[in-house]
């Protein structure tokens, strides 16, 4: 029951700080027999990694993987499989400034009131650094679930909105442009708004929907396991997260039933999806689709005014190397944390 | 592991089908030495009460509860909650045409496909009966946390949509009209338009909005128990709940990380609240207020087009005693999912 | 992670003390479409009944089977199964001369310390009523277990053992005598021992062999959930256990590599089975077989000092109705707790 | 629910295979502001080390404990504690002529068979190689659970017993030999034994004993995580043990109440304790003690007919670098094992 293991039958166990020597996890569960593409994996890290482009943060970690256990030639045993990443490119410096502040929206202050202790540097435990080894796990997790597709992009920036259905859209275009939107011209908008904002010292948060196609039909555990209340909860534990929803979302709460009831087909396909490819917890076959929110970055390269550990006001001045904002990078990681979630329900429900 | 069992420390288990004899559920976990006011637990339980008013469903249940263990002279002992509920009107005969038929937007056809056998009569272990069972172990999990208040209300029903921050709302006001709306003149406005869509034989969403205060510093565990993800799978796994925000939720996709950001006062406490009271997934002191979206009611009294288990076209007529619109029943069953999560926080904190 | 819970994927959740209005339980994760016999289940019940017989305790339970949910006409639909049993023959005044007394051997004394409180009527939830609950999920287990046959019986009263190895026993004479000893003489010399320590108000300890023929290979989960270590487990939380061995058990500690091994067969089975059936956590094919110790009856009918709960020295008077030897009823028991280890582990092996 | 995660709220998973590059683990639910004596914990490790004396196996690892979070200048900061042990002496060769044989009483077959796969090397992850991992989170556990006190030592090799009450044992012997038993004179006849049964090629089976004093009344969770249930699950997990029982253990199944039961002193201690420290599944303040029982080592220096996966049968020679007697190694993993139970259960029972 660690705090830092996700899943239950599928499970990544991570550790690691920011600063740290390296960081890494224990991925256990995954079924035998598979032929891992080592390279793969990689390449989902290596979209998710800090310097990959003029929009993200230009700390420079190669995120260079190291697998430990749990394969004999590349195959997986059944055994556990362990992996760490040494972490390069700390420059804990930037962070002896910081040894006493609490920082606004960051974990300094909660961490500090819950453990009594915290590692300061490059914020520790509570970075986002952590998620790289979601990555690791979830594109595991996609070799295992061949057959089904995931593909989340950045459908808002700020106050840049992507109108578009996404039916409409060409997932092939996402991994096209730096923001990571399958629609060119409103990811040229959205790339010069970062710029703009990030010429401020400023930050904007964003929006990563996430369309998930040919998903067996069945996975998900009533009552307290149902698969979008597992969803909601991967996804919201992704640093920065703010809101999920799922299918209609918050429009539905607007709508009529007769308007929103999504009517048969023969085969048991629906006309309309506007429940999201979830009943009941369970799903059926239609697609999966959910919208994810998250806020702008808390560290911005402007003063602001603070207080320590000692309950002293202080100024803070903006250092260190950050993201203007978060959703591009954020892409592979929702993607794994659906991965993850998908895997974990379908072992379970090989038990029927 | 039971799918049927929500929390980690504070444990609910539930079991019962919404026409079979009884739904129940054992609570273990609960702290001993616990006076529990019984006449409390009964009122929570007849604030979701099916048939309480004349815009929700008109099943008749006393819905009568009768503990069976746990408590001496009403005091908890730290032994496991034993609990039942039996149900009274139940009108299965309701159900006799859809032996066969897959309703819209309900569990039926997954429940089916995914376990080979259903119990139809009044939606079996999918209806949201279920949910009384809840309200149950929320009420204890309340009066072991005497010090924090929940407060749920009604928000939003259809696109009624209450715009008034919570700070401006007299929470006393919730219980005072049908709806669960504290302001009293967007409430008319509901319950009238709730009315309407009866008369229609439709049904409508809406929003629920969630403020807790007096939470103490340090609740929710890094990194997979964040308390936000906690508080969304717990939500989410409510029926009909199709989104959750905190926070300024998806609102803060739109901003900039120097208007999102709460500046701290000398005292640890903050100017604003954009971030909803947990930083980092712990708890800050602060108020903690979510927002939670839920979609119309899928059962309709109108004509509707389907299928049965064979894949013929069927129609389906509109039967049964249901809700126009779930939110009004609704309120107690967030307040109590909340308060179950609270107290498992609560709880694991105190490990520390 | 309940502590009333035991199972993984097949479990149990138990509530209910032994002199409440009912105890009682919810077993999930039963696979569906199992057709239940409910005689069964109940004949599985009346051999843990107490005053079934002249060497038990005489209270008069009729241990009345109710199941509430989680099956449609004796078919189960994968929802959870609720049940309870009302207790009928409480004598609560047995124990008002308890109230603040510490009886030896009893929970008594950890029960005050732990929780600052206590159910003091039948040792409230310390009593062995509880296993009735586990008796009825072993039914429902061994039900789902169709091939497998689970065979417990006494092996040892006192200083009486039956010596005989276990594949000379006829195990369609367990149910033949009192004892359920499969050795008629035995069993004879058993019952005189058993009735001749009840005339002296004493008590007296046993031990269980339990042997399962037809277990499939591939069942138990390296490192930490070995099949051996979870019927350790399960095993060892019944009442009065004090020890387990599987196997040669201790007696493997006396001898030689070269004696122990167990060489295999061309058809992949073992010539000897000194291993009892598992190696390295996981079965393989053999019989699985092992030996339980249970201790005497801690409540004896004879003048013991003591002490109550502000220290003060005291005399208790044996009083109530309590088993002279609880092994012959524990034999169901002990079947049932490994009927559930068997589940869960076939469950989980299913992902693979 | 990770099969290589042990604990509930203080957790170990373990990662790594015998020849892998490297075994590891992570610890979390580590309480913080822990100062960890690292050289300590090094030394734990270097008790269960192979090489360490010439009646273990000669294989030459230095067990280099690399520790990569959770600490800020050794100091625990909640966060989870990630590890590495790189393997340096393999001798896979050793392995080559193994890659088709099954093994008698090894997990070779069972492994095989489960998971259509295997790492023949060293074992792969079957080997006790993994319970360096354990010594590395049993040693934290101590150094948080400072007041408790915890020892094990050898009480039988092959025939040869300790049979001495632990009362009259002066545990400072017990490094002061190569075999680990308190009492020179015994563990010279040991030691002697095991010689002899080194030189026949052959090995042999043995006892560990375990007192853990000074045990904070309170500890275990009735009714499926009784305190002694617990310690026989995490004890059975230890490769090779085929027996647990605590207290008067098998030796209870001969006695009478009355001379089973432990009277109480006026300050709720015990004039005896063949009960072993435990009531009711919680810890009464009294010692803990317990006895585990290994067989011997499956891996003899001796030729044996066995099988292959065709089923073909083979002679295997013995070969590689093998203890003849695993008790002397296995002393700190029973200790490590059992400060992981107990740090769990005390922080489990820091909730009431």
């Amino acid at each position: 029951m660690s705090a830092n293991t996700f899943g239950k039958l599928f499970t990544l166990t991570t550790f690691g700080e920011s600063h740290g020597s390296a960081i890494g996890g224990v991925i256990d569960g995954c079924p035998p027999n598979i032929s891992l593409d080592l390279e793969e994996i990689q390449r989902q890290l290596d979209r998710r990694k800090p310097g990959q482009s003029k929009i993200v943060t230009q700390r420079k970690e190669s995120d260079s993987l190291e697998f430990l256990s749990g394969m004999v030639h590349g195959v997986t045993t059944g055994a556990p499989i362990g992996f760490i990443i040494r972490n390069e490119n700390q420059k804990s410096k930037d962070y002896d400034h910081l040894q006493e502040a609490f920082r606004p929206n960051h974990a300094d202050f909660t961490y500090q009131k819950k453990y009594g202790i915290r590692d300061v540097s490059g914020g520790g435990r509570s970075s986002a650094r952590e998620t790289a080894c979601r990555v690791v796990a979830g594109a595991i997790a996609q070799q295992v679930l061949k057959d089904i597709s995931i593909h989340a992009f950045v459908s808002q920036v700020g106050t840049i909105a992507l109108e578009k259905p996404y039916q409409e859209l060409d997932f092939d275009q996402i991994e096209e442009n730096l923001v990571r939107c399958p629609d060119i011209e409103t990811a040229i908008r959205m790339e010069q708004y970062i710029q703009e904002i990030k010429k401020q010292g400023d930050t904007v948060g964003g929006v990563i929907t996430c369309v998930v196609k040919n998903v067996p039909i069945g996975l998900g555990e009533p009552i307290y396991q149902k698969l979008h209340a597992q969803l909601a909860n991967a996804i919201m534990s992704i640093n920065a997260v703010k809101g999920f929803e799922y299918g209609d979302g918050f429009a539905s709460a607007a709508k009529k039933g007769s308007e929103h009831n999504d009517l048969f087909l023969a085969d048991g396909t629906t006309k309309t999806n506007h429940s999201g490819g979830i009943q009941g917890g369970i799903s059926n076959g239609m697609d999966i689709y959910f919208r994810v929110a998250f806020k702008p970055v808390a560290t911005i390269l402007q003063k602001q005014p603070s207080i320590n550990q000692s309950g002293e006001e202080i100024i803070l001045e903006g250092k260190g190397r950050h993201d203007p904002c978060v959703v591009p990078r954020a892409v592979p990681i929702v993607e794994a944390m659906t991965a993850m979630v998908l895997l974990d329900a379908y072992l379970w429900n090989k038990i029927y």
